[in-house]
């Protein structure tokens, strides 16, 4: 009976502790009141299921690449506090073909019933089930069977809070895998938000910031950023490898506002 | 020989009695003629059975999201009384093969055909068949399985009444997946509908209910409300989350007649 | 060999020799000269193949659902006499894989190659090879095997003749299933064949008759019937439930006759 | 080694030196000039063949339904006198999977490489590649392993003719399985060529030929029968339980002829 | 471990050093200055990876069904002289799956990197792939090993030429199977052109020639031939089976022309 | 467990040190200021990596066919003197179904999580996915294996860089495979740069070069020459073949700029 054999599929890349906190490694900037926003929808979903006024919610977090959906989903499910408290990546499936992968989230999901309160991170919820755009391709089996098991009340007394990302909402919507609420989480969007973040990241004086954004304006010929914190981040930690930071900074943000807007 | 293996097939997420009665969970609330026309239809099609006058028949509930398909069909099953009444899942099948999943429906026909009476719920049939409209992809093993069990006559004194349950009716014509009958089973429409619903969950006093109508038909332009009472009272958990429980309540709904509107 | 497991694919639902009578439960009612026409067909292929004239004759009874077309061709077959008559239907391959199938079909073909006369009749032959209108699908193995088989000539002396029945004439001829001879089995069209219907039902009164027809007429807007007779059948069925027999039976009737012109 | 599991497939229906004689079971009716032309252009690549000359030639009959392929290339085959004759049908095939079909054919192939003259009928070698127009679907294994063994030449002095049949050209063509040399089988098409086979038949006296055929014009409205000689028999046979068999004939063939003009 | 089972697939069809002589059967008919251009362009690649300045050299001789590519190159392959020679031809695949084949081909790859010199024939290119244009179809595993193996330089001094042959050039461009360089390889074209091939057949006289080349102008209605090297010669073939030899070699060849140019 | 079979995996086509090295046997001629950008972005890179700043970094080279791609990323890789450096290549995997190829490519990434600092040349990514344009296919096993370790954060302390190389880089994108950072690799394309390659190869005069790059502009009618450097050093041993060398150059490389420019 194949459906025994489910203790038995190890993931090829480890599943451990560190990887909640992993996604948050570059903190949370609150360079945005939009931050805090999400920060309390995300709190009062906690509060909802640890009341047991619904015993099973579904959230998705949903945004454009890089911006940020992993770090508040893992920042939410852990000042949740709640006794089980899971990330399940694509990576984690790695290696896994459609029944084992299921067999991976059904223990996941199976696990997610045993405490008094129980969360789950869905990370790139799209990638689980291999979605390609070209075709499309994706795995049927493993949508349905998520689907069911996203679904499915938990047994009395176990409430379920359900976290998932993705950066692609409408192709969830095609694919019928609904969520119960939502929550959209933006890009980097003004000049006073990429600043924000320069002057927290320490490695800018406050003229450098200005300089930056400046020339980002110059080079891109208007005001909007549109880029996501993780690739501002990343820009920050390239242009630190140049003798000239704040030019770097701007020659690489520049050419990310050019490749979001194309 | 596969067949014989027929009983070592089990589901991952339990079968158990519970279930008719958590489809129900949220009570059925009166708050149209039209619950009472589909309550009544239900009997009806009941006793057409157990009279034996139509050995089998098969009727549809069809209609939106969370308009209470489910709870419906539970309720029509539960207060048939036959000896024999089964709710069958999606979930039920999770992580079974094409093969698996006939064999799992065709031992609950077997059962089927067992007592005097007997009811079988299929919930959500389109996704029995793993239907999914990119591609479209479903698996037509187990449609053609569903359609041969569907159409075969229960022996003789064994009535069989079969409800099922779809959001996608239009979809089941495609694949040719037929009934004998159908029931409609509508979202909440008029303003007086929600109120009802409101005023029987008991969290709101008469003046909150008329702040909340008032707000929706504002923020929505309209008064047409057009969303499922499933919709209608995770709103109203939600809003008790919040201080202002009227007002929170305007706001998640409105948010769903805009949604469902566009 | 996988050949030799021939005889181990058992149907999951039984194959009983009640089922050629099952299938005309309702009797066949002539309601129509095209009922005696359509016999009178039978009777000539099944002399056509009894005298040896024809060795192998393949005739494919076509037409709406439920206008009668397994009826009809269980009863030319029932009244053939021959020494082997066999029944095959969809539902008693269900479970069986495409090899399975066709071991099951290869084994009644052989079966009907050994009495000195033999006929079978394969109901929907278009579920056989698992068609479905959406993609579309379709086991093209389990359709070569049926094509191969129903041109393989039997052993002299030993003449076989086929009755098909399908809804769907023009998927048959894209997928070149070709049959050497053919019989249309229209719908119920006229006021007088329904009445007809009603009468020999003996659950109407003369009035309550006319009163039936009329009604229909007056809710759908025109005297064409078009709806097959199973329906029909059903129909009264559904009426006697209830106190008002005609009025139910016209609603239930123009319920159908809208949706077959739609 | 799977290779070596070649002697373990055994076709369903069997392979038998009558299937050859079978095929022209209804004999060849000279019925027009190109019957003769067809047999002698056959005769010149028997000849050719023998004689070493090509020492592979492959020859493709083509033609709409009926019309007369099958028997005519086993009458050439049959005339040939070569000590190695094979008859290869799809219904052979039946049950086969693509692998096992490919080593029922290599095997066939590498028996016709071991008499000093060979010939293989390939009949509907459309449905060995196992072609359905809808979708369209094709066995691509099996289609390469015949254009494979269609173009390896035999062993020296071991010359083979291949004689294949097809109602499908075009798509022989499109699936690029090509032929040395082609002959083309046409329908009956005149009025005098359907009297010479009624005539052929004793079936009919003179003045009944008359009849019918001017029947058939009056029906139809047109001179042009268009009718494979295979329907022509079948029409007479039918015609034959009838008391008034140039009626029924008539009626048969004209359908016939409707239907190829549709 | 299935790569350690290479040395078990052996092909239904057999290797044997024939192979690359028959292939030139027909001899080389030097009828086009092309014919000799060709051959030194051939012998040119040959003796750049003799000399080891290009240790892998790629080339596809392209054209038309029948105009002598396979000939061609393996008449250059033999000319090389090269310790190692090996003809790979689509039906010493015949019976092999996708990973058999891939055995096959790597072990041939790897036989190909033992000698100071080695040159291999991959006949038909595009059907080892197994392209079908309808669908289309092909292997994507055996396209993706060919592609990898192309590109795979052999060992230091083991200099490898492949000659790949196609009639689908535009296909393996689509398919992205590249090649480091090109041959084209035209059909018989101008009447000068086939006159020479029959002289040198010896099976015409002078007359005979000038009558049959002026016949196929007149059929054909044009000087332009336009017919592969292999059909022509297989018309004298045919021719030599009638008394009328040139009468009927016009014709065969006036069909052939105007097939091609439909 | 077929995870712990991991091991036993072993490409057809070998994984030596050589390889890296042989990637980069034409040698990198400074032939354009590019070359020296690109060769200094990656030492940045190299940097940004080591200095374990940004602890998992993916770029992408990307350019036409055989415009120096792998060389430059083995360059790169090498002149990195991380402790651990791997070049993968679809050739490695040829022979390896879909899960091999994962276990294959895990263990890889595996072995990349242990050294102070790795590096991974993935070259020509677009077939490790088994890209084809016709289709289009892809294994999308792979792919999503592909993308979930190339966003798998390494372990603490193990900095890992990854240059992947393509030469259908929009193709990636509709694969929504992502990278980091990106190096465009052009192809040769003035008659500057040409003139630097002929001249640096030693096997051309001045006056050579000269007359050879005046008769490309007079062939093809410009200046522009747009062909990949791999071509170029090929041409030039194919010159080398010839008497006339700068002549033969001009040929062989008009050709391609006429090929590229199609
Ligand atoms: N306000 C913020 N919100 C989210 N992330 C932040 C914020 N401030 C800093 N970060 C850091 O930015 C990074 C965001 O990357 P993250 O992987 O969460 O983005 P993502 O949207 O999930 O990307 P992807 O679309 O690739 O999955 C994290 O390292 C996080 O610690
Ligand atoms: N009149 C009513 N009809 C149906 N359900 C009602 C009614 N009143 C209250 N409910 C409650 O509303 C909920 C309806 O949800 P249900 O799951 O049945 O909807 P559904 O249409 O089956 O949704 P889905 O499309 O997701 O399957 C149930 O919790 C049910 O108890
Ligand atoms: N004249 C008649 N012809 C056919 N069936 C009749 C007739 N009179 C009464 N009946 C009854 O009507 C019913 C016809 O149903 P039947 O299943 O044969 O229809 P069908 O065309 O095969 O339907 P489907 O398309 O679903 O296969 C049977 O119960 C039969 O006994
Ligand atoms: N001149 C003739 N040519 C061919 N068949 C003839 C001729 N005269 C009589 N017959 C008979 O007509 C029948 C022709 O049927 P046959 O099966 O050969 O046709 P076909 O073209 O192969 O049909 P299909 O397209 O179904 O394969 C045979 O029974 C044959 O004996
Ligand atoms: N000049 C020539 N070039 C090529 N073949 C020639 C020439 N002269 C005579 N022949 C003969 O013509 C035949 C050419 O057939 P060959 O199979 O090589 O053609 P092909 O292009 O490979 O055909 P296909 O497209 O079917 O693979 C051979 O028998 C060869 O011996
Ligand atoms: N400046 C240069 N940049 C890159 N390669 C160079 C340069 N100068 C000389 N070469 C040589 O040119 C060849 C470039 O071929 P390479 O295989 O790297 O190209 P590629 O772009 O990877 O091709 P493909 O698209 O086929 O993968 C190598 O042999 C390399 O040694
Ligand atoms: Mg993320
Ligand atoms: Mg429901
Ligand atoms: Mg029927
Ligand atoms: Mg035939
Ligand atoms: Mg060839
Ligand atoms: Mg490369």
């Amino acid at each position: 009976d194949f459906l025994r054999a489910l203790d038995e599929v190890h993931p090829l890349f480890g599943v451990s502790e560190e990887d909640l906190e992993r996604a948050v490694e570059g903190g949370i900037i609150h360079f945005s009141p939009h931050i805090d926003k999400i920060l309390k929808n995300g709190r009062d979903f906690v509060n909802q299921v640890r009341s047991n006024t619904t015993p099973l919610l579904s959230v998705l977090l949903h945004g454009p690449r890089g911006s940020g959906k992993t770090a508040l989903a893992a920042r939410i499910a852990m000042q949740s506090e709640y006794p089980f408290i899971r990330l399940v990546r694509p990576v984690d499936m790695v290696g896994m073909n459609e029944i084992q992968k299921i067999q991976h989230l059904s223990k996941i999901f199976t696990d997610a019933y045993k405490s008094p309160c129980n969360a789950l991170v869905l990370d790139n919820i799209e990638l689980m089930v291999d979605w390609v755009p070209v075709g499309p391709r994706f795995s049927s089996a493993v949508l349905a069977a998520i689907k069911g098991m996203m679904e499915n009340k938990p047994p009395k007394g176990r409430p379920l809070l359900i976290l998932a990302t993705t950066s692609e909402r409408t192709v969830l919507q095609q694919l019928q895998l609904n969520f119960m609420a939502q929550i959209a989480v933006p890009n980097v969007q003004t000049q006073q938000e990429i600043a924000h973040i320069m002057q927290d990241s320490g490695a800018f004086s406050a003229p450098d910031v200005q300089r930056a954004v400046g020339e980002i304006e110059q080079t891109t010929g208007g005001q909007r950023i549109n880029v996501g914190v993780a690739k501002v981040l990343l820009g920050i930690q390239t242009a630190m490898q140049d003798e000239d930071r704040p030019g770097r900074f701007a020659e690489v943000i520049s050419e990310a506002v050019a490749e979001n807007s194309a």
